[in-house]
């Protein structure tokens, strides 16, 4: 196994994870979720979203909560910007990164975004040349890369042929996002090397849901790959409001325990990170997502 | 990565599962449950242990419960045997198959057989040697190969020399136990190069615990050592007594999924499998320990 030394992980719990609450999360617990999560060691945080506030709620307050980040300077703060109007909210609030997103599977674009793939992506490009003009980072999340709730299996071709739209507009990394959840390790593999036709490795992030409890042997299979770039919730946080029963990104404690236990230099305090979980979901009111959250701390119950 | 192309689980589920249970389970339900998983494809099933009542009371039933299932000749049915007086017993019921059992972690011996581990073995040994005799399989348990509630971290020599031990009393095949969960896939692919030190690779049977979500990683590390062996428990059920929070055999299903995503032919219909875990959940009033279930379950539901 030709296994990355090191590992970054991108939590995306405050925005892919909250986004569908349904209870209303205050800025001021947003805020403290990020300042713990980057206390715990998290480089990459996926903050918020710009987007209507009608279409999600939760994220009306992305500009506050920006604003009340105390940032450092070593962590990259990514938001989603759907368009021009949510791409100047993200340049005044300062983001360090900006993520359009598109599917693999053409009906999943239709009943997410819309319209087609090609044509979110000619919708995304504006935004794109925008923010590289600014010096802005472009990540562009690709959904549904082995399965989609509408088509099923995503042959690979699809995953190439997105991952190719993305590369000309531009977009400098992209995350291949099993975002149902139904991949196992080859198929996982099928979507990287797909992408890889169009990035380099270091420029995929691997992003997995649990819902069929794989992700960690996903994660292991694209490590494998040389992908070193992971996303994940902290306490297993949300899901995708589109796909049904698509609950589950993976926690990104169980990632963290994964990687220390191989030996792979992360840079995350698992104690601290999951006491950042337990904030949050002692917040909402529910029990960790994460396995490892669970056992540890059953056993520091004694 | 040269996986193999077929896998065999075998189901511990009535025997590992349910031991620890501590509301009554008839032998009706459990004769049911070893029904519906031969039923499902399995072809090797943990049935139950010979033991001392007073230690394992949910397993006093294990002669009446071998007495009532109508056995296939293509399953193989095991069985528990610590000691002659549950050989004996095991033989009249006509098992294929004993297990003895052992722990990599001399402090876990003690505390769970109170005895050594050289010990363990010196009272195995005339069990194995009147099983071989009379052409009854044998396959040695051993636990704690990866880490242990009372000594943490057990290095791969301690493995290397128990499988050493079980191999010289005659022992046919051993169970690589992560009695605890606490394993990750470079560890867990260490404990099974120590152990391939004394037995081939067909003789190695992998058992992971979920308890901190490593399970299906661990499987994957395995299989690409070329382990094509695996025990799993139906639903999920099940850990051990003696491990403070040691819950967790991981699920079969997820199990099967995850093997049959990846093309390997392991010859087990999942909605038959699903229906049994279903089964027994119900019964033990609980929700299933399967995140495949439990996803599919709710699909079903639609």
């Amino acid at each position: 196994m030709a296994i990355p030394a090191r590992v970054r992980i991108i939590d995306v719990g405050p925005r892919d994870g909250l986004q569908n609450e349904k209870q209303p999360v205050p800025a001021a617990v947003k805020i403290e979720l990020v300042h713990r999560l980057q206390d715990a060691g998290l480089k990459e945080i996926e903050v918020t979203s710009f987007v209507s506030p009608k279409w999600v709620p939760q994220m009306a307050d992305a500009a506050e909560v920006l604003a009340g980040i105390q940032r450092r300077p070593d962590v990259r703060y990514s938001v989603l910007t759907p368009n021009m109007k949510g791409f100047e909210g993200a340049v005044a609030a300062g983001v360090d990164e900006i993520v359009v997103f598109g599917a693999a599977s053409e009906a999943f674009s239709q009943k997410n975004i819309n319209c087609s793939i090609a044509e979110s992506i000619e919708r995304f490009a504006p935004v794109v040349e925008a923010a590289l003009a600014k010096g802005i980072a472009v990540r562009g999340a690709m959904s549904c890369t082995v399965g989609c709730p509408y088509e099923g299996d995503i042959a690979p071709e699809k995953v190439a042929y997105l991952a190719g739209l993305m590369k000309g507009i531009g977009v400098q990394r992209v995350d291949v996002a099993d975002t149902i959840g139904v991949g196992t390790p080859r198929q996982v593999q099928a979507a990287i090397t797909a992408t890889l036709q169009h990035f380099g490795v270091d420029a995929v992030c691997g992003h997995f849901h649990d819902t069929y409890g794989q992700a960690l042997a996903n994660t292991l299979a694209a490590l494998e790959l040389g992908v070193w770039n992971f996303q994940s919730s902290v306490a297993g946080l949300g899901g995708c409001p589109y796909a049904k029963g698509a609950t589950g990104n993976v926690a990104t404690e169980d990632v963290v325990y994964m990687l220390h236990g191989m030996g792979i230099d992360i840079g995350i305090d698992l104690d601290k990170l999951i006491d950042a979980g337990q904030y949050i979901s002692d917040f909402l009111g529910r029990k960790s997502g994460s396995r490892v959250a669970t056992a540890i701390v059953n056993k520091r119950a004694g």
